[in-house]
């Protein structure tokens, strides 16, 4: 059997282009992909779990892991650090599993500089008049908010050389055939598997 | 919409890996791949067509060809030349559809010297001892002509290092499904589709 180690994808794009959705509908059919398990800084809630839902450090902990270089990623919100712990994903990764992360970004490309072995995944909107639409259908935002947010998609998308591959969010269903084909495909290049399908060519022989 | 052209996908790998037969499986489920069609200068059999079998030319149109070029690769068998013409690849290219060529070790390599920019699949025997397995169940085949067919398939898999994807061959449903994925997921490349969505994006707004 190849032993391969598994790979780390990021699935990222503007804010309201669908990655949660998307997200979602790929973890219902593909079960071999382990989510990336955050880290924060914000006090457990009833039901939640250590390592399920997310890992709790203490804010002195957290900022000892940022200083070590020991997030892949970190950003505030509301007060608290939110982050992904690269020791977690290299043991996943170690054993073989594939990591998938859903993230902002501007959290993306830190992932990047950080690990830029990753493969990393642009959800793009169709079009910008469609996420337009998407986020005032949302019903929750003010029309200067709405010009910000479109704005800042904009900017967004100026970045999306940074990334692998491009995946326009038209159907939730396409994108996630193509999210799907792209895990299976980057398990098939050369790069990965070459050595090790020599060495077992040689084995057998 | 995306204006997208097609892309050169090439199968290959050694004799007895079963090449014919991915291809043969992977085009019943796939329609939207057009398969190479080859240039030849044996003659036209009854029930053959001009341009769906083979591109039928004399000698010394193929002669005059492969001087100008005009091959993606080309080989002698028993006295005939057979060889991929450029024009039909790319202008089937140029209308944006995929195509698809199955070729031995040797031709994929001539197609990557003269159009590095297709996608290159080696299709890889799960073991030698398989490989083996595979040429003596044809028995067509002497002891002596067993081993060199080994020996080559041994030089050929050294030649991996040329080809951006491995794709075993332990079972066709599985191997066509990895080929599937590739060609989906080579679609959503960056460097293919980003200076579009970026277009498309701007003219929308």
């Amino acid at each position: 059997m190849i032993e391969e180690k598994g790979i780390l994808f990021v699935l990222s794009g503007p804010s309201g282009v669908g990655k949660g959705t998307v997200r979602k509908a790929l973890f219902e059919k593909d079960t071999a992909l382990q989510y990336s398990i955050s880290m924060t800084t914000r006090a457990m809630r009833e039901g939640e779990e250590e390592g399920v839902d997310y890992f709790y450090r203490s804010k002195e902990d957290f900022e000892k892991m940022i200083e070590d270089n020991q997030l892949l990623e970190h950003a505030q919100y509301v007060g608290n650090y939110y982050g992904t712990p690269r020791t977690y994903v290299e043991e996943t990764l170690d054993k073989g599993n594939d990591v998938f992360l859903e993230i902002e970004v501007q959290g993306a490309l830190q992932v990047k500089k950080n690990f830029p072995e990753g493969v990393f995944i642009f959800l793009s909107p169709p079009s910008l008049e469609e996420l337009k639409n998407r986020i005032v259908s949302r019903g929750t935002e003010t029309e200067t908010l709405v010009m910000n947010r479109l704005k800042a998609a904009k900017d967004e998308i100026e970045l999306m050389d940074n990334y692998d591959y491009v995946v326009v969010n038209d159907q939730v269903d396409r994108a996630v055939e193509k999210v799907q084909a792209i895990v299976k495909s980057e398990h098939c290049k050369k790069e990965r598997v070459a050595s090790q399908y020599k060495k077992l060519l040689e084995v057998s022989n």
